[in-house]
This record gives structure tokens, sequence and C-alpha cells, in this order.
């Protein structure tokens, strides 16, 4: 068997995690990776067990065997590397955003369309085998019609007035923080699910640190670290720690989210409630295999995840039987199976309809989050804006 | 012992339940009750094991041996009624709204504070012991500054359009039904909680069933009925079903809250979380002796109601060993227990702070749903306009 | 309307909550108490706004007007009392155990069903909506044929050394204690919902704090006390912390079932799963309200206790629509409901079928425990002894 | 850097979750596979991308580049094929039972010894990110000394009397099959998070359904399947369904647990609860990043696996921050990595501590089956027997 070979740009938390999801795949083998420096490079390719160790991400695009590229650095130079990946005619996968602002995710998309390759962005919440059910149920109409859709996604690491990170820096995350990293999330999933567009916004943001104290000898996220003697700087945050945005879907029905970085104890809780003219259902990412379903005249239902019991769209989703916990990474490989599956198969976009997320989904994560941070400005309600010729 | 004295106006659902929780107290003896017609009034005072029957409440309202007056009746009649009870020196308990508007229920407050009657209204969930104990670790200062306040208010008793009942008459319930139902709760819940006031609010309102058939020989609510022979008329609906609205407390600090009567499954799900500087917590009405707790540095607490785990001020609102279920009816009791405990106490609300909500919270309320309207109206931020002279 | 006449003996934490619970029905009322003490009952009679305060039961059992009497007291005089009561000729609601050993409750039992009074025992746990729903969901065979019955009923009062009380002496608890106190409800409820009687028991009995600190001063039951600077002195325990039992059912079918009050965070936990050939439940009493229901080929269901979703049989027993929470004290009211309507119709045990559990009930649970601690002693399998000439 | 290379022998279900997990680690390649025919063994390989096929797996254990075996074929084979890939002198990991009897996993054992190759056996739910941190939590004593084990297994794959598998065909599956099937993972579980071994045991089994009908063309483990239209051939059953077992624990602490394959709705629901002298704990494997904590003075917790809060010990089990749920793909993965990390190292099961199962607790796990097994035919307390000159 010929695997496909592949390149990955950036190995910092997200990297590595590609890196695994791909190798559980079997018939894709990563055999490059590039770095800020050739050490780096050299010491991570030895530490992953990878071949090819590239101090310039421009050199591992001309090693003709690569056929897929995955974009993991930070968002700041999305931009860049993802049109540079394009250019050089590689199949892509890159972490949202897809760039700084909806601009340039429109060019890439544009780009990507022209070079005809496989584009993905790594919205991998909507590759849950339960969301990939809940899917299938509301497109076969189990639900009735979709009303009310309604949720949250909150965070606790941003807590304490001594939490820092790059992405509190505009210049390097962007000028959105919650709203882009993890409201982008949200809004994918449930159109995803849904398979309604949200077209209007009414956003209230807020800074609810707006001065942190960074440490002087640097950040750790995702860690408990022992602050005291710690010396810090203050800086001042001018992305917000918190939105809650009233959205309006393409067809008129409602919905609400509620993002947050200072909620604490939850730790990465993606949620919402769907509610439609038979039944609701709500789905918690911290608890990704229950799925639960609202009747009014019979009792409401769990659906724990079980190949048996889903549908024949979702079967694909789940590889184990029920009861057998599927979680975050089984997400991250689903969202690379299908990909590259498609690649295995030698479909395009311009003909096949992929099963994850492209950079269609990609650039209108940023229209969304552009339209929300103007409804912020304006204090009113925004139309989503998508240049309509890119899609024609 | 000298039993305080009661009479009930209006024993549909909401009066007997009011008896049931007063008898509990066994300080206090329900003597009379008000029907629209004798028959009705002597059939239900029988039923319920009471002495008195009037037909008319203003005779009862003659009853010198009466302290205290129960307004259990529809919506529309609440002003006409609450006015009576006051203007007879009567003590006074209402259900909510305690009026049609926000003038009448300035009016009403000003006359109870000049006939200086204790006067409370049925903000029933903030009678929870859970809720009680979360009031005082807010107090207290344990979790931090509040910063966040996000939750729901959901219910599925109209989610069909066969599903009809006389809240849904802008006559009778009055122009709003969502919010001023269950978003009323929902606000005074997270104001007595959290001890900040909501001060501005943008809104987006929804009928999600513009046009119900209502059945020709009658409607059932909270019940399931067999739908099929029924023989229905069209009815439009101008009240809404669903309401999203973003807040603003009297600090500065966020929230937002959804209310929905179509949400399948939900039957009565009134439920907060609260972001503070420390932790969070987060309350469900549908288990109401649960209380979890979030944490950033150590793992989040599930608080199972339980005198021994109770803050000091919050031992009174729990009546048994942890592990015994109070639910809906030993709110209610409480807040009956705190009512004619200040009565019996003859306490004045001119001096005495109450442990229930009284016509100010009620008022309050009125003031929260003219303004929600008014921003859903006008498509922006509203401020709730209370009118200040009613507090000199 | 004439009310049904009630005098309690016994009015420490358990005597009240009968009180509170009579009241609620507004067809019986509450005119006598007897304590240990005429002050003692004076001053309780003055705090429970009761009228009649006795210090000797048995001249409260001379009043003519008392229909109805509640034993209250400690288990060591259970079986006296209870004999004067019937002897009296009044109906008796006796808390359990009904005596210190199974001669004794027999005794009762025949001694009830000559006089022909009304017996009840207050195995409240039955009585809770959700069991009675459960137990008619049986009875019509919706889980098809009951297999398996396992479960425990844990709590934590007793778990440090220092924990003291009169239960823990046999000489007033009772030989037994886990099983006696706590184990026997979990029996009776399981018993109730399957219709089926255990007759087979194989136990495991340890005192896993076989020496425990009584405080010089007194003890505290069900209350956090500052331990520190507390005299103590050690007593050797003699009655079981924990059990674990193996049942068989009178019908073949198999169950085991675990006690214990030394499980940390559990305050009251009782809780069971029945195995049956369509589907399993599962129903825990800190949970009351929740009937999870376990499918092979369907989603699994929780049944959140609503009127609408009941059986036409269980109706009757839950009183609030769905979602308005229903506990501990709605499942005591509801015994007295069942018992004081059947009062109330003067309905006779030797003819009428009750709703609530009776002495037979209390007679047999003490024969399991008879049987149980048997088992334990010999290790081996014992069959439970019912002296059948009772039921004769 | 030079990959581990390995070998797999068997294909069914539970070898590609092997190979899939070996594959994440990036330091070990899966070379090899053997299966019952060249042609079988060849598809396999195309498909899982694996380059070797060998039909006969005594051909690949000569193959010299290999240095680990997996042994991933039925029970019934279990022995003879681990006994030849110790005699190869490769390392092995083989799926549990070891074998059919004890006598067999005793000879395994020794031989293993004597030839000092690593050896693992798949007791995977040890492996759990929460469990390694439950079991660094009780090694370090923060629950104080463990009292009481009690928990459950259950599943409903086997509910309905049509369901059949080799696994209930003892000269296939092996005399026991609720108890050797997941009750030995109970076991497991809990003497490896406790850290004390079962030494007594009392049993009740039973075949809830002594005669399962089989379809004439086949049998489907783990899938829906339409019965209808089907023929079926009756076949007495003669392994439990189901088994209580009470147990005793080396330093006389006591335990219970239930084994059921017809408990409908319980998927695989391994769970356990641990009462020790300070707090509790309880674990789901159906939610296996959730351990709930359960305290006397203070409210229970919720720990959500989450690397920042974790025991140092267990910081190596778990590989994303949290609310990125891991699940069982996870658990199997930290066994490989465990096993492959200590043959990397070159360690010795002679002076090494291993941090997976060995043959040893594959060997103590067969005992326990034995002792069940003859508990139940004896009606008594059995000694769990090990060799003890295997030890030495």
């Amino acid at each position: 068997m010929k695997k496909i070979k592949v390149g990955i740009i950036g190995t910092g938390f997200i990297g590595p995690t590609h890196i695994e999801a791909i190798r559980r795949l079997g018939f894709v083998e990563v055999v490059a990776l590039a770095e800020t420096s050739q050490e780096q490079a050299e010491t991570k390719a030895a530490e992953l067990g990878i071949s090819l160790a590239y101090e310039d991400y421009r050199e591992m695009l001309k090693n003709d065997e690569i056929q897929v590229v995955h974009n993991c650095t930070p968002n700041h130079v999305h931009f860049a590397i993802n049109k540079d990946i394009i250019l050089a005619g590689k199949h892509v996968i890159s972490e949202k955003p897809l760039a700084m602002n909806s601009e340039e995710s429109a060019e890439l998309l544009t780009l990507a369309k022209t070079k005809d390759v496989v584009h993905g962005v790594n919205f991998n919440y909507r590759q849950h085998a339960s969301v990939q059910n809940l899917h299938a149920m509301i497109s076969s109409g189990d639900l009735g019609k979709v009303n009310l859709v309604h949720g949250s996604y909150l965070q606790d690491w941003l807590l304490y007035e001594t939490d820092f990170n790059w992405r509190l820096a505009p210049e390097v995350g962007g000028k959105s923080r919650a709203i882009a990293d993890i409201g982008s999330h949200w809004c994918d999933t449930v159109q995803y699910v849904t398979g309604k567009k949200i077209v209007e916004v009414f956003a209230d943001l807020a800074t609810v640190i707006p001065v942190r104290k960074k440490a002087i000898s640097g950040s750790n996220t995702f860690s408990a670290v022992n602050h005291e003697e710690q010396e810090y700087e203050d800086v001042a945050i001018n992305t917000e720690d918190y939105a809650s945005v009233l959205v309006r879907f393409e067809d008129g029905s409602r919905g609400v989210f509620t993002v947050s970085q200072v909620s604490a104890g939850r730790k990465n809780r993606l949620s919402f409630e769907i509610d439609a003219s038979k039944s609701s259902v709500f789905w918690n990412q911290e608890e990704p295999e229950k799925l639960w379903i609202g009747h009014r005249d019979k009792p409401n239902e769990i659906l724990l995840a079980d190949p048996s019991l889903f549908s024949v769209e979702a079967k694909s989703a789940i590889h184990h039987p029920g009861g057998h916990n599927e979680g975050w990474p089984d997400a991250l490989k689903n969202m690379m199976l299908n990909f590259y599956t498609f690649v295995r198969e030698e479909k395009s976009l311009k003909t096949d309809k992929p099963n994850f997320a492209t950079f269609e989904d990609g650039h209108l994560s940023m229209c969304i989050t552009d339209a929300i941070l103007d409804s912020h400005q304006q204090q009113k309600w925004v139309k989503v804006k998508q240049e309509k010729e890119v899609y024609s």
C-alpha cells in the first residue's frame, strides 16, 4: 500500500496531536516537519519519530513527495503560510482562524479554488460521533423544524489576572479572542448540525480583566504553576474575555450563545441546546458521547454513542461498540480520516461534497467574527457579509 | 397558641398549593376562601377543609379576624384585588405579576407603604434552600466578585400549535408572556442571589408559533390529552414564546438569559451559572438540591443540600438532614414561613429587612419586563426605569 | 368537614415530620402529643401548635376523640407502645422496626388483625411518586420479567470514630443497625416495586469501626460539630456498619444489596437497578424524581416525574406539574394521604388492599433482618421464616 | 530513530485496536500480522497498511526483526500461542484470559520469567487517566484507609435469547463467561487501584437465559440486526449471564461486585465505589474522565480529568488539557505506551516495576475466576489459591 505523504508546519501543542491522529489511519505517513530553526526542527523530529526536519517550511513545500501540508502555527502567520502551501499546489489542513481578517480568508478561499487543492480547516467538534449522528437526525427531520439554538463555550484558563498567553496579544492572536478562538467553534458546530447559516448578529463583548499581570519570565498555558515569588508587569488587554451574541439564522430562526474564558471550573465546555418543533437536543463537549433528546409526550432520552443505535450516515464516525468512550482525540481522528479518505479517493472540492470543514467554512467563520466585532462597536444588529463571488 | 388567620382569593392551581404550604407551619390557620360564586366557593371550602366560603372577596376583606390575604387569581385582576386588600389594611401575598404594567405596580407599592401592611410577592425560587445558601456564599465573598450571569428558563407546555391557555391572551395574561411568566422568576432569582439589580437590557423576542389552534371545547394546561377528534379554531398569537435578553447589572457586570415555552423535554428548567473572580456556580431548579461549584485549581464541587454543610444564614431554609430531598413545595413553604414569621414577630417593612420578595421586588420585575418589551420594539439597549420616589 | 383526630407519641426528629405531613392533608387534625414528661410535652405542644399535651401516652390513649396514634419513639419501646395502641383500639402508624425481633412483630401483627385496626409502618420510600410509577410499570409488564435486582443504601453519618448515637447501642437500637435501619428500607422498596418477596439470604456483615469514641457530654447526630477539645470514652461496637447481602426472591430471581453508614459523601443514598427481560430501571433516592430506563435497541430514557407521563395508577402520587420537584417530605405526605384516605373511607385491612406498608410488611422486614443476622453467623444461605399462621 | 518492530496474531475486533493504539506512539512499527489463512492475512495486511502477512504465526515468530508479538486470538488458543511466543523469546502482550485455567496460566508465568521476556496482559481499564490518578491518590493516603469496595460491570449485549456468540460456548470461551470476560476486568481494576489483592470469595452465579436461540446462519455481536425471518436452533447455555460475588481483600477489608450481560441499556458499565476512612470515590467507565470524590464535612467533588489537577504520578497518563475528553482508545494507548516505553528502555520485569498488567496479574485473575466457580459450586467461602513458587 502506498501511503499518502504529509508535512507538518509547527509543532507546539496542536501539531503533535495532528501527527498522532494521522498515524491512527494507517494509510498516511508523516514524513516531514518544519520548525523555526534547524535545531528545533531536528529535536522535534527525533522526538516525534519523523524523518525529515526543515528550518524553513518553504523548503519543505518544495518536496514533491509531500502531498498534504498541515498549518499548525500561531494565528498571525496562518495567512502567509496557507497562501504558500496552496501556491505550492499542496492540499492543506489549517488550524483556524485561516487568517487575521475576512479579506485575507476570502483571498485564500479564492486561491484554493483556483488551484483546486483539497482544503480543510480544523473545526474538529463537528467530527464527534454524536455530533455527526445529530446532524443526520436533523437532516432527516427526526426533530422537526429547528426553531431555537442556544448554548455557550466556557473555559477558565484566563480566570486569574496572572494568566497570560500569546493569544492575548492582538498582533499575534488577532483582534478578537474569545469569539475567534472558541465562539468560532460554537458557530461552526451549530451551523453544521442544523444545516443553517448565521446571517445576522447582535453582540455584547466584555474584557472582564482589563489589565493582566504578565510574568516576566514567560507564560504557562494549561498548567498549574506556583505563582508566588513571580514578578509581573501590567499589560492592558484589548480583546474580549466574554461575549454574548444574539444570532439569526438564514431561515429566521433564533439563537444566542455565550463565550467566556473566565468561567471557573469550565475547562472546555462547548454546549448547545436545539429546540425543534417535535423534540429538543442538548450536547456538551465535556461529555461528548451523550446526546440528550427532549420530548413533550414521552420520557427524555440519553443516547450514549453506540453504532447500533446511530443513523446509517453516522456509523462511520464511531469505531467501537457502545460504552467504549470515544473523545476529543477521536473527533480529531475523524477529521483526518474524512480528509485523507477524500484525498485518497482523489476527489475534488469542485465536484464532491466533503465531510469536513473547508476553507469555505473557515472564511464564513471569519465573516461572522467580523460582524460580531462590528455589532459590538455599533451596538446594533449587523448582517454577516460574505463576498458572494467567492462562492460562484 | 393563637394562630394567625388567613383568607385566600382564588383556588385554581396555585391557591391550594398556598394553603398546603401555610398549613405546614402550624401557627397559621386558613379560615376563609373566596371564589367567583357562592357554589364554587362552598365546594372548594369543603374539599379543602376550610370553614368560611365567600362569593365576593370584598366581603371576606371585611372579616376582622383575617389578618393576611393571598391573591391567587388570574393576572388581569391582580391589580384591583391587591389594591382592595391593602385598602382593607390586610397583609398581602400576591402571585406575580402584581398588576398589568409598572404604573399600576408603582401605585400598589406606594399604597402598601402608606398603609404599612406586610406585602409579599410569590417569587418562590429564591426560597430554595440551595439558593438561600448560594446567596449567603456570594454575600460573604466566597466566590469573589461576580462578573457574569447566564442561564435560561425553559418549558415545553406550549410546544404544539394545539396547546392553548388563558395566559396566551394578552387581555388576561398581559402583553408579555414568556418574559412576564418565567423570565420574571429568572431575573428575581439572580438579582436576589447576586445582590445586584438589572439596570439595562437588550432583547430579542419571538413568537415561534404565530397561529395556534384553540380547542373549541376548552383547554387543558399541564396535562396529556388525546388531541384526536378535537375541533379547533385558529388564534393569532401576539405574545412571545421565546426571548433572549442581554442584561447589564448596576455595577457593570454582564449577563444574558433565554426563556422559552417551546423547548421539548424541559418541564420547568430555571437555571443559571454565575462566574465570579474565584469560583463559579451553577443551579438548576429541576435538581434544586444540587449546587455545582466550579474551580480552576481544584476539583469542582457538587454541594448536595445539607444543613451541616450550609452557611449559618441558610440553615433555617433547610429542614431535614442531607439526602432527604426538599423540592418545590418546600421552597413555597419557606416563602410562607418567612412571611408569617415576619408577621408573627410584628415586624414592619419600614424598619425590618424581610427574607421574602416584597412588592418592591414585584414592581422592579414589572419595570424590567417593560424595558424588555421596549428594547425589542426599538431594537436597542433600554434602561430599566423605576420611579425613584417610590423608595423614598 | 369533620376532621380525623390524631395523637403523636414522641417528638424527636421524626415526630414533627409526621405532624407536618399530616397537616398538609387538610382533613386530619393533630390534637395531642405525648412526651416523657409533662414539661417536655407542654413545651413541644406549644412549639408545634398542638392543643393537648400528655406526659403518659397511656392517658392519651384513653381520649375517645383520638382515632389514630403515631408511634415516633426510639426502637426499644416500639413493641410495648404499639401493643398498647392496638389494645386501645386505635389505628396505628409506627416507625420501623415494629419491635426488637420477629417474635414480637408477629405478636403485634396478630393482635392488630384481631382488633381490626388499620396499621401502617413508615416505609416511606415506596411512596415516592417515581417509585409508585415504577411499581405500576412493572405490574403492567412494561419491563418484561424481572431477573435481577441490585443496589445499595449508603450513608456517612457514622464515618468517623467520634460519631456516636443511641442507635449504636444494641439495647436501644436493636441487635442489627445498618441492616435494620436502612437495609430494611431497601428491601421494602424493592419488594414493593417488583411485587416479589425475598425468601433466602446470604450475608456478610462488618463493623468497620469496632471501637468508637463517645463524647462524654453527649452526641450530635446529623450535624457538623467542632470535635476539638472534646473528651471521649471508648465504646466497643457490636452492630454492623456495613453489610452486603445476596438475596433470592420467591420466583428464583436474584439480587444483592450493600448497606453502609461509613460511605463518605453519601448522605442518604438508597438506590437500586432492576434488570428485566425487556428493559432495566435505576432509581436513586437522592434524585427521587428521575427514573432511568435502560434499553438495548433504543436510547435510554430519563423519566422526570410528571403526571402527564405517569401511569394512571401513579398519578395520585404526584401533585404538581413536571419540573416541580417533589421530594422526601412529599413521599411522607403520600404515606399519610394513603393511610388517612383509607381511614376516612372506613376501609378495613381484612377486605381492602392498602397503598401503604402495613404491619405485615413491618413483620416481614423483621424476619428478613433475622435471617440476615443468622446467615452471617452461620456463613450459609438462610431462608426467611415467616410464621405462616399470621397470614391465615 | 530505530522503531521497535511488532507482529500481531489475530485481527478480529481487538487486533486492529491494538494496531491503532501502537501507531499513536510513533516509536513502534507494526510490521507483520498472522491470520488463519494466507488469503485472510493478505487481505487484512492490505486493509491495515501492514507489510508482512503470515498464514502461520509460527513462521512470524521466526522473524528476527520482530521484538514484540500481540496475541489477539480467541480465548481457547491463548495458551498455546502465548507459550510459542515466549519460547520464541519475543516480548508478549496477550489478551485476557491468558489461558483456559490457572494451571496453564501458572505455566505461562513461570515460562515467561524463565525466558525473561517482557509480558503484558491487556487489562486496559487500569490505564484510564482517572484510574491512574485514583491509584496515586490512594497510594499517597489521600482517602485514608480503604474499608469497602463495591460495584458492578454491566452489559446488555446478551439480553435477548436470540443473542449468540462464540463466547457462549465453554469450549471456545471457557467455563466462565461473565466473570472471566468482565468480572476479571473489575477485579484487576480495583486491585490495581487499592493496591490490595482479593484473597477470598463467596459467589452466586446464574444463567438467566438457560436456552438461547442460535441463528442458523451465524451471529452478529455488537450490532443491531433485524431478527425477523431468521431461523434459530435451541442451544443450552452452561455459562453464567450474571454473578454477584462477595470478596475479602488481603487486609480483611470487604467488597462485593455484580456482573451481568443482560442489563438493558448498560453497554459497558464497569463502575466501583471505594469507601475509605476519610473520603470515598466513585468511577464509571462509561464516563471515564469523571472521578466523584465524596466527603463528609465538605461538598463532594467531581474531578474532571485534567493534567493541572492530577497527581504528579498520573500526569503521564493524560495527554491533553482538561475538557479534552480522553476515552477507551486512550486507555489502550496508555497500555501500549507504558509497555513499549519499558521495552524501549530495555527494562526487565526481574528488576523493574512495570506500569501495566503483566502475566502475574493475568494469572491472579485466573485464580480468582477459579475460586469464584468453586465457591458457587460449593456454596461456601473459598480462598483464592496462587501457586506461591511462581512468585519466588
